[in-house]
């Protein structure tokens, strides 16, 4: 379990200073994780790579020459904020564009598309690159599904190298998804690892059984099974990731035997041994294996096999020297230190030009109803709280209640400098999404932004501009975080608010007031059936007859505007 | 805990076997553990590391270019034996001697010193290097008394780095000896790790507690403690150590966060934040810091400070390249592989020139005697085994039933190519102390060797030579294993039995009578205190009224003996 700490709430930043302190020949501190400390020159395109803390070596302990240019350290477990995804890659970017590799999580995808986003809108080119190697997250033929695991080191590394060598950001998008696709792993968790603070482990395996292809946050997996021989185990891994070949796999492999935290070297050594008699026995040729500790959640007990199916582009990739924290091959040359100064807080929002006189109105307005959902919010923060812990991991009070602080207080103040509508919500969207983090945290932040994109810094509002908004803020929740009407989120109750509003020919008052009546129906409708999610935490089922709680809170917000409205 | 295994009884072979295979370009494996991989010229001082398994890193993972030439690795937590050591040392040489570096537990101490004392009789000079870093456990007016932790990790690579320098053996081993001087670590433990096929741990520290100064195998510390934040504990190891300073310490320090396995690398960082401010407000200068696994205990709890007291000699030498499975630096350049094949048994005593007729016939009754020996000690392995698990760890009468068998096997099988008595007991006295393993194989195997070479290859038997040769061995066990009498061990019994052996003016078989009443009556006394035991395994007290088992034994042998005499 995790013992030595101060605050569990500064236990990551703590980390992430250790981390840098340690390692200053590698790494330096950057608002939002660290980048290279050695100088890299212009022209060369940048890896920023991350997500959660709790992983070591992953993501920090893999930057430096040869490999990332800076790594995004989210709280444990826990997706960055968007904010600290482009303080990084901002740090990282030498000009050739940035790449954020990252493990496909709901939260990460949502966070660093924001930040890609941010960055391309200063015309930085940017993309994200989604690790999907866990096979036992999702079937051959839903590849772009599965999650991303121990796998992480070697499409990283690959990557790494690619840009190191000089590629183009086209050419290095496409080595990532080659080596992705030929980067498979499957993994088995005997026991869940305590998160700081916590007296009790995440989850638990019964003694003697694993769950097999279990994420590393204890997501769930394919079945339990009886613990068995190490020779079984390797049996079960082996099969599992022969039976699920790359199309051309070839016969090279670089087999990677990870341990998760408290299944220590002498037990990866032994399971080892017999991995590597079942490749050899099925006719592999094994190049270059390793057996670590290189993707861990903590102390959690479990360990994954991870097979690289080789092909004359990746290996030399592969074996290319590289210099970081924690994973070095070969010599990387002579290296120089970086000695820019690096920011050590998020860039705010600012007020290049002060808005039109009439949009200034409005942004006032904004900020009185932002001050009404933080109210709002902030008594709702325990009811919120006990919805969510019901079905997922219960911050999603504290998530909105933090969010809607952060936002009411960055939108007065660039509203005070003169900013227009747009400049407050855009400023009100980022804080929002820095602070309440997450999965909800982000779409609030990109609903906010697409909200005051419509609305703009010059003009005045009106009724029609009103319901264009609610529109645009609907297109960009659903196209940030890809769900549909009736996948029990918070679409379930926004679009049915925004069709209310847009069908009605009333007056803007009544059919808000309409609408948001239409949202309650929708978010009463969340609570019909028992739905299993897919997201980092372990999740159990969500109860028959419990609302899902992003889209009570949307009913919140929107109620909450209502009375400005009117 | 440890869960990933085939059969308790052969995991840590099967690690190391896994651990060779795994870095195929740094290790090739030997009997006893494993040798570099790599070519290394003719005339450079061979450092050989070691100790028991279940230290990963340690020690196995840092043979390589600029540091080790081979690693012993004995069974987990146990040191190796004396033939394993030898193996390895042979493998390592390059005829400018071998320097054997291991922490200062007691059985280390005997098995690498019986090896030493093999290859110096060969001619190869060969000298124990002992890690004495851990201030808990002695004082600094004991500093030789200290026993070897994390400390292992600078002071071998520091001598490592040395004899790939060029430096002669002399040379070399006064650096180990200054280094060693200049290190210093304190640790805690917050829970024990399981061994292989065990179900609890080896020892448990009451949750929100911890064991200060605890070993790295559950050895007592200087006290308990409550737990307290990160910043509390930095507190206490930075002031500990720096109470502990040694004299001319100066103000440059290497500090080393090590953790012991279950303890993750973001708790590590957290408190590194809290020990580099520490460090800094003591006006120390920190040089290269290290925070990581270094020297672990399988899955146990717990973490280490290290200061090394950095001078002109070792600064550069910590910090010359070296490139290892587990440790690397810098780039050593271009290598090539050794393709010497290695040896992967034991080397057996051979029967270079048969005996002498006379002696022929001393060998006979030798195999009788150990025959008679093995038989008993058979028979007692139970009462042997129920007697140490009240003071030990339990496995004497195992290891006695195991070494005895060994043995007589060993001496059969060289007496009957011929072999002398000093032959046959040299067989006989290397099987025994491989297979039996621990301190007291390694006391048999020297007291059967030294009796041996009083008896000669040539010449037959008479009364005197049986006395002269009783009293060799007793010498050798004293000397190797540095117990007095009234320390209670087989000294307590062996000292009376040699005494009135040699005291006695009657004939050879009533005077061995009396001496085994001598024995019993010693053996006895060794139950009438408590006396609290310093071996690597977490012990207790001996409990009143409960004899030495070591002592025990030795009755039990030299009765079995009796009835060849007489």
């Amino acid at each position: 379990m995790t013992r030595v700490l101060n605050d569990p709430d500064d236990f990551p930043a703590q980390a992430v200073a250790g981390l840098a302190s340690a390692f200053p020949n590698h790494l330096k501190p950057v608002f939002g994780g660290v980048a290279r400390a050695t100088a890299t020159p212009q022209g060369k395109v940048a890896l920023v790579v991350g997500g959660g803390s709790g992983h070591y070596p992953a993501f920090a302990g893999w930057v430096g020459q040869g490999f990332a240019d800076g790594a995004v350290c989210g709280n444990i477990f826990s997706s960055p904020s968007g904010a600290q995804a482009y303080s990084v890659c901002k740090a990282a970017d030498r000009g050739a564009g940035v790449l954020i590799g990252f493990g496909n999580y709901a939260g990460d995808v949502l966070q660093f598309g924001q930040a890609a986003e941010r960055l391309k809108a200063e015309g930085i080119e940017a993309r994200c690159l989604l690790v999907t190697d866990d096979i036992a997250s999702a079937g051959p033929d839903e590849l772009p599904k599965r999650r991303g695991i121990a796998g992480d080191l070697p499409t990283f590394k690959v990557t790494g190298a690619a840009c190191e060598a000089g590629m183009s950001i086209d050419e290095v998008e496409q080595i990532f998804n080659r080596v992705n696709h030929r980067t498979r792993s499957f993994g088995v968790a005997f026991q869940g690892c305590t998160l700081p603070g916590a007296d009790e482990p995440l989850f638990k395996v019964t003694e003697g059984r694993m769950g097999v292809g279990m994420g590393i946050h204890g997501e769930p997996g394919i079945h339990d099974a009886d613990l068995g021989t190490a020779d079984d185990l390797a049996g079960l891994l082996v099969d599992g990731l022969l039976a699920d070949r790359p199309e051309d796999a070839g016969t090279r492999v670089v087999p990677i035997v990870n341990g998760l935290g408290d299944t220590k070297y002498e037990e990866l050594f032994v399971i080892w041994n017999d991995i590597r008699r079942l490749l050899a026995e099925a006719g592999l040729e094994i190049v270059d294996p390793q057996v670590g500790e290189f993707v861990t959640s903590l102390d959690m007990a479990g360990l994954s096999l991870t097979l690289v199916w080789l092909d004359d582009v990746i290996e030399p990739l592969w074996l290319a020297p590289c210099d970081t924290p924690a994973y070095r091959r070969g010599a990387v040359g002579a290296v120089e230190l970086d000695t820019t100064e690096l920011s050590q807080q998020a860039e705010a929002v600012t007020v290049e030009d002060p808005g039109g006189p009439a949009s200034q109105d409005v942004a006032s307005t904004v900020v009185e109803a932002l001050d009404l959902i933080h109210d709002v919010l902030l008594e709702r923060q325990d009811e919120l709280g006990r919805l969510d812990s019901i079905a997922g991991d219960g911050d999603h009070g504290i998530g909105m209640s933090r969010g809607s602080t952060a936002g009411v207080e960055a939108a007065r103040a660039v509203a005070a400098k003169g900013a227009g509508a747009l400049t407050t919500l855009a400023a009100a969207g980022a804080a929002w999404s820095e602070q309440a983090g997450g999965t909800s945290g982000a779409l609030w932040g990109a609903a906010l932004t697409a909200f005051g994109s419509v609305l703009g810094d010059q003009e005045g509002c009106r009724p029609g501009l009103v319901v264009e908004a609610a529109a645009a803020s609907l297109d960009a929740v659903k196209r940030l975080g890809g769900a549909q009407r009736g996948d029990k989120t918070m679409i379930d109750a926004m679009e049915p608010f925004v069709e209310t509003l847009r069908g009605s020919a009333a007056d803007l008052p009544t059919a808000w007031g309409a609408a948001v009546l239409a949202a309650e129906a929708g978010a009463r409708s969340t609570a019909d059936i028992v739905a299993r999610l897919g997201r980092s935490r372990p999740l159990g089922e969500k109860s028959l007859g419990t609302p899902d709680p992003g889209a009570i809170s949307f009913v919140d917000v929107v109620r909450a505007v209502g009375s400005v409205i009117g």
